[in-house]
């Protein structure tokens, strides 16, 4: 392996607490406004919505969409399934901008701080660049860079993205950038480009009950239980 | 004006003093190896042929080239002329290296702090990726994210450059965004694509009796003396 020079993070689920964070937001909304409404399943659907959004985009059935408009489009379709009729625009546009505001998992903001003193971090996430960085800063995450598939207007698993840490953060040599996931796919992905992986698993990022993810189904190139074992692991 | 949410800044020059940085580390290498040459010149004619090596790039003679490759370019040919042929290839790398570690302006990493607590605090320069993200890191300059040429390959001025920082920092609105910078030119194409201007005087980026982009030349949203002046100027 060539040496490793940058570490690129997957963030909705990884990094941060996606569920917990837009629940306490949607909730603080409802209450503001008197909407009684069932906003952990509302959350639920909208990220069930998350996959069936970018695919749209994948297949090309939809030209270039960013994160945000996606959300947006979900959202709107979800109120009105959940019969919430009493939000106005303002409000809308406060709902959505509930992604922009996540809070990290208790080892992020400690673990990525010890990783930045001898690697790059860097995201490398489906969110756009400005949910990243509105993210980054409300949550503390002291990151070197903002990667998105918003700048290759491609959404992961699409090749160019990962294509794109490679050129831009490890000088064009795969092994020199190192993905790191807490979801199997993203790191198989990234691992048939030649990246590095590192699996650190989120058993509570869809809540309780989850099944998905909660072990590592490759042989990736480190297994941490969280970021501040994957800075022990990395010699950080 | 819409509400100001970033600011972009050109690096070479506004942010970090390339020229004495740059001047240092040759003149120690030189000294480690034993080679007697005129440093200063070399560095001022390694800065010169920074724009006609993009020019070849911004007219189509060759394909996309980083920096760093245009740079080493002008390194190998400028060692040939100067007669330095005592340099092996780790010396090269490590000259050309130079360009990530290049120190901020005595104001840089005060005024972006301040900057940062109020507004997204962005590159937008013509260095590659890895190289800004190297020097943000070593200089110590707290960028939330780097935008660089390399991510849409067209160098400044092209309109793709100010475009992208517009699409990915302000939600596609040109005057959610200032750019920052040391050189009338590039801030007039910025502010002939709606973003806002920030004139900022660097009279000895050229050393000693520099004649051009001592004063603004064109009508700026604001002309600040230094970083810590915009930061006042700009209520952060």
């Amino acid at each position: 392996m060539p040496e490793l020079k940058a570490l690129c993070f997957d963030v909705f689920g990884t990094v941060v607490d996606w569920r917990s964070s837009l629940i306490t937001h949607a909730q603080a909304l409802g209450q503001r406004k008197g909407i009684t409404a069932d906003w952990e399943r509302l959350v639920d659907a909208w990220r069930a919505g998350y996959q069936p959004a970018m695919d749209r985009v994948r297949k090309g059935e939809v030209p270039w969409t960013s994160l945000d408009a996606l959300h947006r489009g979900t959202l709107d379709r979800l109120l009105g399934e959940f019969g919430i009729a009493s939000l106005d625009e303002a409000d809308k546009v406060e709902l959505n901008l509930g992604w922009h505001r996540l809070k990290g998992w208790p080892d992020s903001v400690p673990g990525l701080t010890r990783l930045k003193r001898k690697y790059i971090i860097a995201t490398l996430s489906n969110g756009n660049v400005k949910l990243l960085v509105d993210m980054g800063k409300w949550a503390g995450l002291p990151w070197d860079t903002v990667l998105s598939a918003e700048l290759v207007h491609r959404y992961k698993p699409d090749p160019a993205t990962y294509r794109s840490a490679i050129e831009f953060l490890g000088d064009g040599e795969p092994g020199a950038v190192m993905m790191v996931a807490a979801h199997n796919g993203d790191l198989a992905s990234a691992g048939s480009h030649g990246m590095q992986t590192a699996f650190v698993p989120r058993p509570e990022e869809y809540g309780p009950g989850q099944v998905r993810d909660t072990r590592p189904e490759h042989d990736f190139t480190v297994v941490a239980a969280d970021f501040e074992a994957l800075a022990e692991k990395l010699g950080a």
